[in-house]
């Protein structure tokens, strides 16, 4: 079954301290090699039927509104086979 | 410059709250076709280099560690190219 999937990223221009918390963290844990880290959110949608052109219109909505904060953030949608 | 990317998702069998209220709110706003939403994180990582096999074993170990929740979230590494 296709599963769309939604990814919502922080802008490169916008600060992301969870992300920089992650990056420093990672050397007190004996990690080295990582310049940066951002975090976003991954959403994945189960859908009813055929993932058409219509219905990733649609995802692309929902990112744009319910998903993501376009001030703030860019979102890419994709359709994943699901295991 | 290439990216590896970690995508936590919350296990199958794990309630997954986050994604029950997005799926909740879907209607409310006018869309409909879905039939369920989980949520979770990605990771972004700017490494040195080549994103060798070391590196990427290196990666997965932060992934299990510091990224995810090994006990209630799967994970998946890959790499991306950046834009």
């Amino acid at each position: 079954m296709p599963r769309v999937v939604v990814d919502v990223m922080p802008k490169p221009e916008i600060l992301d301290p969870q992300g920089k918390a992650v990056l420093g963290a990672l050397p007190r844990l004996g990690f080295s090699g990582v310049t940066d880290v951002r975090q976003g959110k991954r959403f994945e949608l189960e859908v009813v039927g055929e993932v058409t052109p219509a219905v990733l219109a649609e995802v692309e909505k929902m990112a744009g509104t319910l998903l993501s904060n376009p001030v703030i953030e860019n979102f890419a949608v994709h359709v994943e086979e699901s295991e």
